[in-house]
């Protein structure tokens, strides 16, 4: 019985080369719109919102995007767009600068603070429009009703999550992606593989879901290589976006599990970007949940062309398969080619272990022990045969 | 290359049983919704309606649904809807409720004629919010920018399709399906089957749409007959619902192709209904259209279980396997078991082949013989082996 699902979807999508230009269409009788622009993207841009600059519109721009998003980035940027009043917020860039301008968007007008819509369901409206463009393939942040954030004094991330949050456009242009470095494209590739593969082992998988889930392991698998080695491939830059969408369009209804959870102290505590954690863990958190997970994990192996005889063997085949590539695209391996300690294995199982929301999703249930064992593993880097 | 796509969605999504009861989490601060309900559906409705007259929304609520929807009967519902002056506008029912709901919802204030937005892109703006609940699985219409009219003076159907029309809300709640009558889950039902078959054989198709419409292929073709012998069977009901929602998101970018193109003369002229109509000219259509569309026509093969040794033998075992589908689920298989006579023929080419906005769309191009040589075989019934 294919159980009940709420999907919660931009009510347009623009995808595909050269959507940019169609900013425009979307911002019909609309007099001022707040920018929140990636630094490096802002030149590729500006040529867009300079013409709707020329069409009367009142424009105001920040690039005051900090990685990873500490809660005080967020809240300077509330006075100057409170002040400017927007009647639509555009957050042009990855996770980071999406993520915070969808909280910009829900929380400028001072209704709310930052604490008041921390988890799931407490954000009360949004009175402005919303368009996210994205400039990474990706986090998928410009489907979703996710953003997060991370608290600098509790060294710990956590997330808003709320339909108000989806973006009204989302415009996915693989032009934006192209000068995008090699290692941006490998760890933001690498989240969007995690995004479908968590969605799809999921606890709460979805028929609905899995249909986009593994579509999108199919075109990141065979494409995220050829943009890491020639980043000027639009054709792969085009799969991997499209990709990185259906990854995005999985973390609404099902969203994420273990590795997402065991990847936040990877973030909050020592800074590791939120793709490259998600990228070490992956192998490991997989090897963890194969017992309950064969079944699923040799469809993915047949999806990415290394099915075995017997379902366990194509099971680990795909395990191996993933490492392969994020091997491949120059992701380091280990914790300790992080540059962490063996030491912290323990400060990252106290941290990971409070992510309930995301942990209660996994495949196989996690204790504190596991953690430490899935830490230990990836500290070392090595997956058994 | 992919190439780029414009995807227009209700914002929510709500699909599976009991869904219905959502209805009242979309009407937050709404103090006045008009519903326009198929007659035989109301009852199963009623309760939630009542809920939301005791939260003291103000309701008015009309059965005057008209299959396959006369300009007329359009028109009689602006003047007591604009009296009433909704905020939100709920169209609950089949493909002719919810067309006539979405018109409603753009016109009823008088500020565009009907005249004024037959065909793409023509409605100026939409100012009340617009929930659709299907009954059926159906049109998809759900979740179309696409409203179908006869204009009964020209004896044609004439589309609207407009962005303006995709429902803020739809609402996909199998449990409404289970009284259907099972010759009307048959025929739309094939409805449902032909819209996919013609999204993903279409000129325009998209690997974004391909994805929904063979996984719609297959929901529909494994329990469309399950649905047509026990109408209560809630699993295969919901799995038709699921594809029935697929084949309506392949609408909007991709949409139908000379199925519904030869359609339209058989609902216009001769009142067919819709899904009947397009269930007897699929065969026929699909075996015209073979030479361009083997390697497609495989693929549906081996997802219909049907697949042989040749590509080409493959596409024949599709066409007559969705033949047999609609034989088994008691629809008429030829023009001649609906009542037409040989000589009708001629006066259907002659209407099908000024359905330019469709027949553009086939794969293969048609031309008025074309159209004939189709009419004529649909008309004895029999398929070629």
């Amino acid at each position: 019985m294919i159980k009940e699902l709420t999907l919660n979807l931009p009510s347009t999508v623009e995808f595909g080369a050269g959507k940019l230009t169609t900013l425009m269409n979307h911002l019909n009788g609309i007099k001022r719109v707040f920018f929140l622009i990636d630094a490096p993207v802002k030149d590729k841009v500006l040529p867009v919102i300079e013409e709707l600059e020329r069409q009367g519109i009142q424009i105001l721009i920040s690039t005051d995007v900090v990685p990873e998003p500490p809660i005080y980035a967020l809240e300077n940027l509330f006075a100057p767009v409170k002040e400017f009043a927007p009647e639509c917020v555009v957050g042009i860039g990855g996770g980071s600068a999406i993520d915070l301008a969808k909280l910009v968007a829900v929380l400028f007008d001072g209704k709310q603070s930052v604490a008041d819509v921390i988890g799931i369901g407490n954000v009360a409206c949004r009175n402005v429009k919303l368009i996210a463009v994205s400039t990474t393939s990706g986090t998928g942040s410009e489907v979703t009703p996710i953003a997060v954030l991370t608290d600098t004094e509790m060294k710990l991330k956590k997330g808003v999550v709320s339909r108000y949050l989806v973006p009204d456009v989302a415009i996915i242009d693989p032009l934006l992606t192209l000068s995008l470095p090699a290692a941006v494209t490998a760890a933001t590739g690498m989240d969007a593989l995690t995004h479908c593969l968590e969605a799809y082992t999921n606890r709460n998988a979805h028929p609905i879901v899995d249909n986009l889930a593994l579509e999108g392991i199919r075109l990141i698998a065979f494409n995220m290589e050829k943009c890491v080695t020639d980043g000027t491939d639009i054709e792969a830059r085009t799969a991997l976006a499209l990709g990185s969408f259906y990854g995005g369009l999985c973390l609404g209804p099902v969203n994420t599990a273990a590795v997402h959870a065991l990847a936040y102290p990877l973030g909050g505590e020592f800074k590791i970007s939120h793709g490259v954690s998600n990228s070490v863990l992956l192998p490991f958190v997989m090897q963890f949940n194969l017992s309950k997970c064969i079944e699923k994990y040799a469809v993915v192996a047949k999806i990415l062309g290394v099915e075995k005889e017997s379902q366990e063997n194509s099971a680990k085949a795909a395990i191996h398969r993933i490492r392969e590539i994020s091997d491949k695209c120059g992701i380091p391996g280990s914790l300790k080619d992080l540059g962490l300690k063996e030491s912290d294995v323990e400060t990252l199982s106290q941290g990971a272990i409070k992510v309930t929301r995301l942990l209660q999703n996994n495949p196989r249930e996690i204790t504190i022990d596991d953690a430490r064992f899935i830490f230990s593993n990836a500290y070392k880097g090595i997956i058994e045969r």
